[in-house]
């Protein structure tokens, strides 16, 4: 190889021949990060988009560009990235990162490991095996319980359904166009990724029965029984029931339990998508809202949300978790066996795929189980705070009370006319950000705009709910004179 | 929030107050790493593993465990890990990765935004588009293409396809349960992705109908066109051709131009995966070895493979990107919209996604097009290398003339009974792997163990190939005696 046609440090050579060039970059960026992240509350929480007339900054270059005029540009693109580490920065159930998740895909990026075989990742594969068989113990799913990490929650959902499909009507093999309408059963309010997870299946969108929820946004367990009811009539082939611990636009949590029981009654599948509050689990004071999820076939559980793993993290669970084996497998004949350990690259959606089981294992060894039920309890408390003073302004409007950190409300004074509400908020929303470095979201929800907080962040305080608040009001008295 | 409750360096406090201890931690891990990854060289390319009696190591700790502890166990886990750096590391389609990705995906861990909607991430979101559009133009797809990132191989391949049953069966909201028998068509040689994709969209797995190859290893076109005229006289409907440039086990390169030729004539959708082949696009060399892929509905390409872009990082691309749109998108009515940027979680299999584009951005930038190219024909000269070794040796059989940097071979010595070769060959790679800390992987081919060689390391040399073959003749010399 003739290395002059490349850069220096392309690599980091393994006979360590260019390790001082390695290690004054890798310490450059370094400290090109700590500036950056350490002052994330000096920049907005959502900045200015990074525009040029030509976008010639993504053009591509056929000779290599120097790692100095590189490293320019990619400080430019973090201080217009979405800000998530901002303590103002509230708008999705997405937010600061822990510390080990940065180590740890750092490390695992030098490393290159793959998670499609035990010989390609000999230390994640077990690991993953193991830490996930101790999640799937404490949600209480049982001895034959353990769980995959897939990228995201959507392919979680996914791969949950796929088995709950295949094992109802024996088609992994042969398919399902012989099979007359299968459908499930999933909340209104429910995560777009089951109605993806349809389509993908070759279900179709419309296999995904919506059931109304009630004015809490939890599923109406009576329009659950009548949906059901009016399905076997039509000929439909019901399959599964999805309930949702955590709803995307106001993290509201289904009747678990009693949704696990008609799910038994019926002889289906009975999935939980507890992708948001599965992290509930690590708090001692409010895993009791999610009783019932240890009857579940099935459980999604994001750390990537409420347990600051970096993005991404996504665990599927199983109560049976040699139905994988049944109901999903797919050889792959060029992998070796490992005795006892499963090549996961057969076992899930994805083959290769990036290890995150180091990052949420150090994660959780770092944060412990202790810290994380610290934070959970910081962020309810700020949840009422905010909620009361949602309830003390006769102009705002709660979508659904709270039953986590997510508070979905929006503005409805009588000085604006019902049709000018959506836009009324639409305004408000980029007051707060303007004003108050506040930035909410603004979810279409029961056909209006709203503005949704979800109070992840630990270094969000009181003082920053007053100051929204007040950011609020202003707003009402300045904006309604005007 | 208390953060007594939480170690000081739990996450990377936004108002700076523990940026010291922030910076003191990372660069120590950034000095483990360099420490780790400069002397891969001495470490076996395939480590022992991990192992102890009772995994005592993947405990889940209650209180916070320190962080000097847990990084002594990291350090464990790296030095145990598969070694992929290690020039012997020949073994599968996985390599070193480029600096620029460890740097990469470092930034993008702390900033931790989401490809989910263009509002979670407005610099990489963007940046996606802008760059594989590019990389489209660059497979000669055409004005209208452009790609998306997956998060590997498996998605990108079951992405396209799922876009070719909506658009043969206007599959999307309906699914295909009323649809007879769709099937595609693709080497039986190909990648497992294609069956599990299959068995995903609910065709099942028999829905891929494998063609024969020659003794090359690539598709027998006289097969496909007898498959095809089969599968529509038995009632199935054909939908697609996939070809194959650069199979997993021989790296061969399917008839591309007369696979389009064929999928042209009979109206079906045309899939390429160029998973691992598509780098040849970037060596002005060898880009004519995938002619006809610019005729491609979709193409799939892996920069995880032969760009050095760490896992994950794949593309899919389109040549009409707009079928997207038409034949895929499920809106997320919680995301706002964003002129003319899409938000690309309502257009790929997954949601929330990590910026796998800054790794494949930068690495491009700072290896650049010459580079790249210098490194594949580097490749190649190995490859030759390699290959007449192998042909000098009577004992020694190709299973096909290499097309790309694998070789795939095995031992067939008079000496030793047929039914004993598969063994023979497996004590081989073991003896390759303590001898000279060489890795081979040891497929199934045809029914039989091959060992199989992916010539991807830049810091593979031609003495490390003498030294494999002289390894090789002396496990003949001196286990034949035995």
């Amino acid at each position: 190889m003739d290395f002059s046609a490349l850069p220096t440090t392309a690599f980091i050579r393994p006979d360590g021949k260019n390790r001082d060039a390695i290690a004054t970059l890798l310490h450059q960026v370094v400290d090109l990060l700590v500036e950056t992240m350490a002052q994330a509350t000096e920049r907005s929480p959502l900045p200015e988009p990074l525009l040029t007339e030509d976008y010639g900054w993504a053009k591509l270059a056929k000779a290599s560009v120097d790692v100095q005029q590189l490293l320019i540009e990619v400080q430019t693109h973090l201080h217009h990235s979405m800000n998530a580490a901002h303590p103002g920065y509230i708008s999705h159930m997405d937010s600061i990162p822990s510390t080990m998740s940065v180590i740890a895909d750092l490390l695992v990026a030098a490393l290159n490991n793959n998670m499609l075989s035990v010989e390609m990742s000999p230390v994640f594969s077990r690991l993953e095996i193991l830490v996930l068989k101790q999640v799937a113990q404490l949600f209480g799913l049982g001895p034959q319980a353990n769980g995959v990490l897939v990228s995201g929650g959507s392919l979680a959902n996914l791969q949950a359904l796929i088995v709950a499909r295949n094992a109802a009507f024996n088609a992994l093999d042969h398919g399902i166009t012989q099979v007359k309408q299968p459908v499930f059963f999933v909340s209104e309010v429910a995560h777009t990724s089951f109605k993806k997870a349809a389509m993908v299946m070759g279900l179709g969108t419309k296999a995904a029965i919506p059931v109304a929820t009630h004015q809490n946004s939890q599923i109406d367990i009576t329009d659950l029984k009548t949906k059901l009811i009016q399905a076997k009539a039509n000929g439909q082939q019901p399959f599964a029931i999805v309930a949702t611990a955590g709803t995307t636009v106001t993290g509201s949590i289904d009747p678990i339990a009693e949704m696990a029981h008609i799910a038994n009654l019926h002889q289906l599948w009975f999935h939980v998508d507890a992708a948001y509050g599965g992290a509930l689990m690590f708090s001692d004071r409010h895993q009791s809202q999610l009783a019932g999820i240890e009857q579940a076939n099935s459980v999604t559980f994001n750390p990537q949300k409420w347990l600051y793993v970096a993005k991404t993290c996504a665990i599927v669970m199983f109560r049976q978790f040699d139905q994988l084996q049944e109901y999903f497998r797919v050889l792959a004949p060029y992998m070796n066996d490992h005795n006892d350990w499963p090549n996961l690259g057969e076992l899930t959606v994805q083959g290769t795929r990036h290890p995150d089981i180091l990052k949420l294992w150090l994660s959780l060894q770092h944060i412990g189980r202790n810290g994380y039920s610290a934070i959970i309890d910081h962020n309810y408390a700020l949840t009422q705070t905010f909620t009361s003073a949602v309830k003390e302004r006769p102009f705002l409007t709660l979508a659904s009370e709270p039953q986590m950190n997510l508070i979905c409300f929006r503005s409805e004074p009588n000085t604006v006319p019902i049709e000018k509400q959506d836009q009324w908020n639409h305004s408000l929303q980029q007051w707060l950000l303007k004003q108050g470095n506040t930035c909410l979201s603004l979810p279409v929800y029961r056909g209006q705009r709203w503005l949704k907080a979800v109070l992840l962040n630990p270094f969000t305080t009181n003082e920053h709910i007053d100051k929204l608040f007040a950011d609020i009001d202003s707003y009402h008295t300045t904006q309604a004179e005007l």
